[in-house]
């Protein structure tokens, strides 16, 4: 086994660079799924997907069409009668706006201070990859000993609309023993961790429309509903002064999480003068009678993610507007389903709708929240792969995020979802300047082919 | 007299496809002074002006320079013994956004059912324009009584910053009797009516920022003020259940309309249902106690005239952004001093930002409500003027609009000011589609040389 490490280890160090210039490739494609216009990237990112698998070692690797953006799908099976891993990831990112915050291009990948700028560096393509990468170590050291599947899709970063259908359609090709994600963040480096839930998401749009056309504002202003007003009215009401979320039904099926479990939570290291400097805010905020760690673990939240209406551009215009917007997401919780709290969320807002406007209000994309269990022949390969690169055992911790396909995978496939993300928190997911450590990509590709044996042997 | 009159209405009626050519020609340049792209266009529209003012018997026109856009002088002296009337108008335009909102080229004017439909038709272009093909009416026929002087700004739509000044630098050569504007509107055709006041201006832009970067709203989301949930909490604040706006000592220096002055209004004619239906609204708006008429006319409003913030893109993006801000103005009435009131606003801001994020508020510009006395020798003029071509009297109203310069022009010329506006209130000012009639358009033109020989004589 010393000599398997030894000769993985060595195979690595050899590679580096070319581990690094093949994940900047990818980057380099601004695959932005969310955005019609990049239909082609999309295609061409998928293309080079399944290249680079074959280079890597799969036996077979395919483009398979969906009703959106396509699939990849790539496997390498030593021995049928062997377990089955089958590595989840997403090759699209989110858009990239707003650009001016970035300091190079989000598709310019630039590596400072030992990490790699660009946006989908952390979500997901360079923590895709590292299981690209692995793969190639064992396959060229002689020391897969699990079959291998990959499933990468494009759709991730808009709720993955057409993947479930795709996997309903492909259960046989898909099937496999555990499913691996690193699409997640750790602690730290220092104090490694493995999540074991992810929240679920509603995600909806609110169009408030008030007189049928913009008016000036001082010919009607005063006597007309300002659709942008209401809609802050409307807003302004989501939470109570105790931050509780006010919508009738809201926390109806919200599983509370045990005493031991949030016991377990405040005993992970938390500094909150650390993230209070490293978010340069003077005060966090949130729902009282919960920690930070709580709130964005165990608790569903509701955060406008977007708002636009009027005038918006450069000096002063005295407009009324006609219409006024507002994107809005709620983060959901076990057992939360994402179907009846999407619906409750559309329901509350063409309820609320104030006197002189009207509310028009429509469905993003959902997800279900997710947890795994840590009993699992999974995480325990997991834990201990980590145990052995980073010599410490892995806490276990509530993600955040979202993974909407999560749900959907274990339906159709029957199979627990083990998360083990390389990422951390100030990865700048979603934002400008979206970064991935070196270190922690090289730990993920070191680190992939211990889940392997572990969960191979174990 | 009766001669005169002849002579007016035959040469008008000779010049009138010249008259709407001339207008159009003005329409066609994009003088958008809020944005700096366009400083070429509003020197090109300033030359434009001076030129009609010479070719239609201007003694005297010329581009005059001040810190930002130029103001164009011009002036027909017949007599220096004669009453002066100084005609104030403006040559630039607000903005076109939202462009796709517009039938046809914001710049590209149009005729459709007598009807010229383009940024500036109506605001100010075709209005100012009026007294230009007045002048060369009377000029043209020999029955110019007054001596005319024109001022014609740039800085109207971003608040007139540079007028002051250049209006105190130069009260030998505005010195006038009277001053003439017309930039507002009357009831209707068949209601004639004359602005007693237009309201004042305090116009603000609000900056809240929380955390110093985008982030991911799984994340974080929960645990860190959202900037948008913010403003939008403090701009539902702004006013009470009942409308009225609840920032501290904003209604204190009000001038509360006379009984008698809300009994006039009422007796003017209006249609709630019209008024409804043209807007396309259910239910009108505004604060507790007033009736649609005084809300616009007699009390301080207070409007969102813009609002952005996070992703506004297409499709979805969870984020939890860094900033989100506001266009926030209020339209006061008098004694409101816009100084003042604007320092109330910013203050508010300031003092009410929720723990967690910070609030940048800054002025944008603001103008001091005006009322002017029905008694005088020019509202008296332009009272008769309207009832020799409208066959009516006007009513007396209150325009809900603001025009900064007014208190400034009395204060720095000593001289009142007399509203004359031939527009209509859906000519769709500030917004897409802005238009403008053409019978208001000749109608004024035959209506003002009355104003000048009524004022002279009277």
């Amino acid at each position: 086994m010393e000599h398997t490490h030894t000769a993985w280890t060595e195979y690595q160090k050899q590679h580096q660079q070319r581990f690094l210039d093949e994940m900047l490739e990818l980057l380099r494609i601004p695959s932005i799924s969310a955005k019609s216009e990049h239909k082609d990237d999309m295609r061409k990112c998928a293309g080079l997907v399944r290249q680079r698998l074959l280079d890597s070692g799969c036996d077979r690797a395919e483009v398979m069409e969906t009703a959106g953006h396509p699939v990849v799908y790539g496997e390498k099976i030593v021995d049928p009668g062997k377990p089955t891993v089958l590595v989840y990831g997403h090759y699209d990112v989110q858009p990239a706006d707003p650009l001016e915050l970035w300091h190079s291009g989000p598709f310019d990948p630039v590596i400072k201070e030992g990490k790699v700028f660009a946006r989908g560096s952390a979500d997901d393509k360079g923590q895709f990859y590292m299981h690209v990468k692995a793969l190639e170590t064992m396959v060229k050291t002689g020391s897969l000993e699990s079959n291998v599947k990959f499933l990468i899709e494009g759709e991730e970063e808009v709720g993955s609309p057409n993947l479930g259908t795709f996997v309903a359609a492909n259960k046989e090709l898909l099937k496999a023993d555990v499913i691996l994600i690193s699409d997640s963040s750790m602690i730290s480096m220092e104090t490694p961790s493995l999540d074991i839930g992810v929240r679920g998401l509603s995600y909806i749009q609110v169009e408030v429309t008030g007189p049928n056309r913009d008016l000036h504002s001082g010919t009607y202003g005063g006597a007309v509903a300002n659709p942008i007003t209401m809609l802050c009215k409307m807003i302004a009401s989501l939470h109570d002064e105790n931050n509780h979320i006010t919508i009738p039904g809201f926390y109806d099926d919200v599983v509370e999480a045990s005493a031991e479990e949030r016991e377990l939570m405040a005993r992970a290291p938390f500094n909150e003068k650390e993230y209070k400097e490293d978010l340069g805010v003077k005060e966090v905020w949130g729902e009282k009678g919960y920690t930070v760690n709580e709130r964005t673990g165990i608790r569903p939240t509701m955060e406008v993610n977007g708002i636009w209406g009027g005038y918006t551009g450069e000096g002063a215009k005295t407009v009324l507007p006609s219409k006024a917007y507002a994107k809005i997401s709620a983060r959901l919780v076990p057992n939360q389903n994402s179907r009846k709290l999407t619906d409750i969320l559309l329901e509350h807002f063409r309820k609320i709708a104030p006197a002189g406007v009207t509310v028009h209000a429509e469905e993003h994309h959902g997800g279900e929240p997710y947890m795994t269990p840590i009993d699992s022949k999974g995480y325990k390969a997991a834990a201990k792969a980590i145990q052995t690169t980073f010599g410490k055992e892995p806490i276990p911790v509530r993600g955040g995020g979202s993974i909407p396909i999560c749900s959907i995978l274990e339906r159709e496939l029957g199979t627990k979802i083990i998360f083990m993300g390389f990422g951390l928190d100030n990865d700048n997911l979603h934002s400008p300047n979206e970064k991935y450590n070196l270190e922690n990509y090289y730990k993920g590709i070191e680190t992939i082919p211990y889940f392997h044996r572990f969960f191979a042997q174990g």
